[in-house]
């Protein structure tokens, strides 16, 4: 194997900071699954299947980023807020001596059930047939439906289930957040309508076929940097503040709000600046995967995000470059019945007119702003370590 | 006017502790929209249309039945655990000195935006043309991609922005929820657990023909007993536990374990002794109005019950006492095409057989039982001659 590639492999590896993290919270998540099975199968066999299926989803995969982000918030935040042991670092789970993880393991498994829930209800809104490399949840419903031969639309029944079991993730999201401050709780409220708005946005642009740039920037604002990183991470930080803080920001303007002009950024808007431009990052890596990726890695036919004329960055920068020629080709994109030679055409335009390329150096350019950010916050050198090892691995992923 | 029908109109006509608290908790969903609007609409006025289609479905009606119960849960408790004024009565909103009932208006609001969140997402489960007189947020949503001449297929589009308005309110009433304690909150995840099992038991059911009367008590228990009256009701008057008794149940088996054997019944307990039956008989009133309703007033065409299959006890009576010719007729529920008169034909079977006339009786009883609950309760006279008038109103109406 060339040099090149092994390098390249070793970045879009998952740092440990990120693996030991999805660890304990897939374990977290096995143990409420089990529990509410042994609550609700003895009523009724058939609800088991319901709590049966989520659980599929959320063991098939998926790399526990938002987990992660929330941990290191916590962690960042509870060392400098001086609790018992701070400082002198240590693996995740065993945590430094008096630092009783428990509680943003929770949260963190909380955030991937959200997750679950948001690519449950999306995979139905885009009409995915696969995620992570398994049928979604309203395509096996369908089949359910037909092989059974039981009565009614497949496509109705299998809407109907996924929209049930993604709404049941959302509940049970919900529950692993009881244990959390009304500082972390403003923010989960917030960080959900943000990604429903975002959301809506993206739905209603691509129907509408605005795809300028504008629109691409705020939707990926909403669904990544918001919904993926700078929320997690504030949230986590939110977890560590000690009662008084917790009080003084429960009221008033809330927790993210500004700090007065001339006064030194606090530690929710130094994230923000980590957060923001690793968000637009992880955004735009996601719209190359979405076109370039692997199939195998990815979990989804590559073509699907210009089947569905999602509205990226990418494609809005190949448009503001196209010669007519090329423009007609990029006009296609939103066409449900593309082949897999009218793709790679459209690919080969987004790569001629070298957006792709100026896609990559924007990514290298916000991991950089990204990580400069990290001088400022005043966390333990472990956590810094940690969120800028994030860093690069949300921008070098290759799934 | 004969004065039989006088008195049938009047004890349809909802009384004064309903529309109350109803008054108060619409002015309250307002200001929250108003809120967001201003909120979001400077960022993006797209995202403006999300929060108005919701706002639009929130006004077009419903009983705030839920907002009632929660209500009067919360005052008889209030006045047991002996807030200041506590016991001198008063109407809503003015309230006993002293007792401030802004906490409970804002849970009752987050229980309409719940059910707004279920009505949306279960008229895309049903595939219902009409809810209250107005065409269901999918369909709107479908002819308005046709009608802009966006693309993308109507029904993909309207369901997609559907599911998202349904999950706006869900995270929307779950930010309403924010000020409760700990055992409010741990009754509201277990009643948003309770509502998504039964909603799928009761879609498995519809598909698979399983008409039998267990599996209809068991999705009536779930999805009217508990979420519309029980949980409302017990998670009002958590509200109004004093701190001590706050913190005692929010750890351990939970506020509504059984009490040991032997040992007088709680609060909570005498409740659900009350909505349980009330529950029953809420549903077998939605059975029959959903079957002999008028349509004006039930605000959806009456056979769509008929047409979706969905499982009751009335069907389930029928189809016990029915003759093979009966049987034959009975076994037609479920068939999507059934018409007016297919839909008269049954209904005549669903008399003949004296299910209707069986059903109704049922209900006088059970309302009798729910109310000679309310002797044991130690709730003062007002709250309880309220939990009496919500009862009567939930066996009569007429919408």
């Amino acid at each position: 194997m060339p040099p090149a590639a092994a390098v390249a492999a070793d970045t879009a590896a998952p740092p440990w900071q990120l693996t030991t993290v999805a660890a304990r919270v897939e374990s977290r998540l096995e143990q409420l699954f089990d529990d509410e099975m042994g609550r609700w199968k003895g009523l009724d066999w058939r609800l088991a299947e319901a709590i049966e299926e989520l659980a599929a989803v959320v063991r098939s995969g998926g790399k526990r980023l938002r987990a992660a982000f929330c941990y290191w918030g916590w962690r960042g935040q509870a060392e400098l807020a001086g609790a018992p042991g701070a400082g002198t670092g240590g693996p995740v789970g065993a945590g430094p001596v008096g630092l009783d993880d428990g509680a943003v393991i929770d949260v963190g498994s909380a955030f991937e059930l959200l997750q679950a829930f948001a690519l449950i209800h999306d995979d139905i809104m885009d009409d995915s047939a696969t995620r992570r490399g398994r049928p979604t949840v309203h395509m096996s419903q369908a089949r359910r439906l037909s092989e059974q031969g039981w009565r009614g639309e497949p496509r109705r029944f299998g809407e109907g289930v996924a929209i049930l079991i993604g709404d049941l993730s959302h509940a049970y999201a919900d529950q692993l957040m009881s244990g959390a401050n009304p500082v972390a709780r403003r923010i989960w409220d917030d960080l959900r309508i943000e990604l429903n708005l975002g959301q809506y946005l993206d739905l209603r642009s691509a129907a509408s076929g605005q795809l300028d740039r504008d629109t691409a920037r705020q939707v990926s604002m909403f669904k990544s940097a918001l919904y993926t990183i700078v929320r997690p991470l504030q949230l986590g930080a939110a977890l560590a503040l000690p009662p008084q803080e917790v009080a003084r920001l429960s009221t008033g303007p809330g927790p993210l709000a500004p700090g007065a002009p001339g006064t030194r950024p606090g530690v929710m808007e130094l994230l923000e600046r980590y957060g923001r431009p690793l968000g637009r990052a992880f955004q735009l890596r996601d719209d190359l995967l979405g076109v370039l990726g692997d199939e195998q890695q990815v979990g989804k036919p590559v073509g699907d995000d210009l089947r569905e004329g999602k509205p990226t960055e990418l494609v809005a920068l190949a448009m503001e470059r196209a010669d007519p020629a090329q423009l007609r080709l990029l006009g296609r994109i939103g066409e449900r019945a593309l082949s897999a030679d009218d793709v790679a055409a459209i690919v080969a335009v987004l790569v001629g007119t070298g957006a792709v390329a100026d896609i990559e150096a924007r990514i290298a350019g916000l991991v950089a702003e990204s990580v400069a950010a990290l001088d400022e916050l005043p966390f333990g050198s472990e956590s810094r370590n940690a969120l800028a090892s994030l860093a690069d691995y949300v921008a070098a992923r290759n799934s």
